[in-house]
C-alpha cells in the first residue's frame, strides 16, 4: 500500500501542561505532507518527529484559536530561512490571513516564497484541495468559533499488475503502465488479453478524518463515514460533560459514539484537558464503546489502514 | 544572600535545530520573575523550568525578530487560560504592539488582565524599569533592526546585623529594621550605639547583562560594566567572522573579549548557528580568551553571584 500515516505533533488543549503541546498533526500521503492545525512549537514537533520540511505543502487549520494555529509565523520564518521557494497554501476559516499578515510582514520580510491562504467555508462540506493522490474535504464543527474539521480522502489506486501473467504472455515493459490505467493488452498477433485477467482489484481508497474542537455532531458527515482512521477531540471525561457542551468540547464517551456511528475503523483521541494527569480513564470511557481506541501522544505515528 | 538567577529557556538562534529553542530566558530577582526575550516555546520552557507563572512581571524583548517574540501570543494567551488578573508588562523597541494587537484581539479576546506594552528606545541607556530590588537598564546594540540589551542591577542590599552586638546591647526586635535602614540604636538610658557597630557592611549589588543579537560593541556600556554574569550572544565561531558580522553576529571570540574588556565575572555564550552539532568548538575558543565562560543550554540555571 501506498504511505498514508498519521504524526500527532501535539494533543493537548490549550491551558499549557508539561505532558502534551497544542494542537498539530502531519499527515504524509505518498511522501506529500499535510500539517493539520499548527499550535505553538508545531514546527520543533515536526522537525523532532524527522519529517522533512521540504514536503510539507500545506497547513489546514481548523479554527481561529491560539492553540491551534500560533506555531504558524514561526514555521512560516523557519521555511524562509531553510530556504523554501515553493508556495505555502494555509486553509481556514476567515480571519486567518488578516491577522497573520502584519505579523509577517513585520517578522518576515521579504521571504522567498508565497503564503498563500485559502479561506474555508465553515457552513457546509466543501472540497478544499486534490492532487492526483489525496482530495481534502472540510466539514462543519460546532465550536465557540468557525470550526471545521478536515477528511482525507485517498484517491482510488491503481490495480496491482498480476507479474505472473505478464510473464506468461510475454508483455514488455512499456505496456504495463497502460494495463495499469485499465488498458487490454493486444498482442503482436493482433490477440486481446483482457484488463481483468493482468491485474488484480485495486486496494479501496482509505480515509483519515480530523474532528477538532466541537460539541458532538448530530450526523456524521458523509466525508467521515466509514473513515479507516477517525482522529476526534475528547477533551473531558463523561462525567465533565457539561463543562465540555459548555466550552463547545465533548467527551471521550462522546468521541466514542461518534466513531461508532461514523463505522471508522480505528479511533485516534487527543486535545486532552490540563486537568488530566493521566488519560488513561480517558482511554477506559472511549474503550467501552469503541474498543478501536488509541490515546494521542507526541510523536505516535499511526498508518491509515 | 538574596536569590538573583538565570535560568535559559533557549538558547538557539532562528533557524530551528533538534538542540535548541530559540531565545527566551528567566531572571528571577528575589522571587519576582522577568523574562528576557520570548521565542516561539517560551511558555513551554518556562513550565518545565517549573519556573511559576504568577511570579512573572514582566518580559523585556530585545528586537523585533520573530525568534526573540514569537512565543509572547501563546504566553499572554495562556495567562489569560490560567486566570491572571495582574497587569503584564512587556517592553520592547517600537512596533511590538501594533504588530500584536491585532493577533492578541482575535486569538485572546475579553482577557481578564492588562497586557502594557512599553516603548524601549534603542538609540541610549535608559532605565525601563525599577522597583525595590531591580533596576532594568535597556541599552543599544547593533543588529539589523533596533536591538537592546539588558542591564539587571539588583539594588543594593541593607546591611547585616550582627546578631551577637544585638544581643550584647540588648536591643529589642521592633528596633532592628531602623537599625538596617541606616539608624543607631539609643538605649533608654540615653546611650547611642553607633550604626556601624551594630551592622557588617551589605553585600555588593550584584548585576546580569544581557547582550542579545549584535555585532561586536566598541564600547562597553556603563551598565555592563563589571557584570558579576554576562550572556553574550556568539552565533558563529570566529572563522566565521565576516558572516557573523555581515547578518549582525558576534564570533564565540569575540564575546569573551567583551566580557573581557566589560570586567565580566562570568560569562554564559549562546544564541548558537544551527550549523553546530557541538558547541564545543565555540566554547574552546571563548576559554581561550575568557575562562569563566560557560555554554548555555535550555534548563540551565546559573546564579549571580
Amino acid at each position: 500500500m501506498e504511505k498514508f500515516e498519521l504524526t500527532i505533533l501535539g494533543c493537548g488543549s490549550a491551558r499549557p501542561t508539561l505532558r502534551h503541546h497544542p494542537s498539530a498533526q502531519a499527515v504524509n500521503v505518498r511522501d506529500k505532507i499535510f500539517m493539520v492545525d499548527c499550535g505553538e512549537g508545531a514546527q520543533h514537533a515536526f522537525n523532532r518527529a524527522r519529517l522533512r520540511f521540504a514536503r510539507l505543502s500545506g497547513v489546514f487549520v481548523s479554527h481561529l484559536h491560539g492553540d491551534h494555529c500560533l506555531g504558524l509565523p514561526g514555521l512560516i520564518s523557519s521555511l524562509a530561512l531553510m530556504g523554501r521557494t515553493a508556495a505555502l497554501h494555509v486553509y481556514s476559516p476567515a480571519g486567518l490571513e488578516e491577522v497573520l499578515r502584519p505579523l509577517l510582514a513585520a517578522f518576515s520580510p521579504g521571504i522567498g516564497y508565497e503564503v498563500a491562504f485559502h479561506v474555508v467555508d465553515h457552513r457546509r462540506p466543501t472540497v478544499v484541495y486534490a492532487d492526483r493522490s489525496v482530495e481534502i474535504v472540510a466539514f462543519p464543527l460546532s465550536h465557540r468559533v468557525p470550526c471545521v474539521g478536515y477528511a482525507f480522502k485517498e484517491i482510488a489506486p491503481l490495480p496491482h499488475i498480476r507479474r505472473e501473467m505478464i510473464d506468461h504472455y510475454g508483455i514488455p515493459t512499456w505496456a504495463i503502465a497502460g494495463i495499469k490505467q485499465g488498458g487490454d493488452w493486444i498482442a503482436p498477433d493482433g490477440t486481446t488479453v483482457p484488463h481483468s485477467l493482468l491485474t488484480r482489484p485495486a486496494d479501496k481508497p482509505r480515509t483519515y478524518a480530523y474532528v477538532s474542537d466541537t460539541t458532538p455532531l448530530a450526523h456524521v458527515p458523509e466525508a467521515v463515514a466509514g473513515a479507516n482512521l477517525l482522529y476526534h477531540e475528547a477533551t473531558y471525561a463523561h462525567n465533565l460533560a457539561a463543562t465540555a457542551h459548555q466550552r463547545g468540547h465533548s467527551t471521550a464517551h462522546e468521541a466514542a459514539q461518534f466513531a461508532l456511528r461514523a463505522g471508522a475503523k480505528r479511533l485516534v483521541i487527543g486535545h486532552f484537558s490540563a486537568r488530566y494527569d493521566n488519560e488513561q480513564p480517558l482511554l477506559d470511557e472511549a474503550q467501552a464503546v469503541f474498543a478501536a481506541t488509541t490515546l494521542a501522544a507526541e510523536g505516535l505515528r499511526v498508518a491509515v489502514e
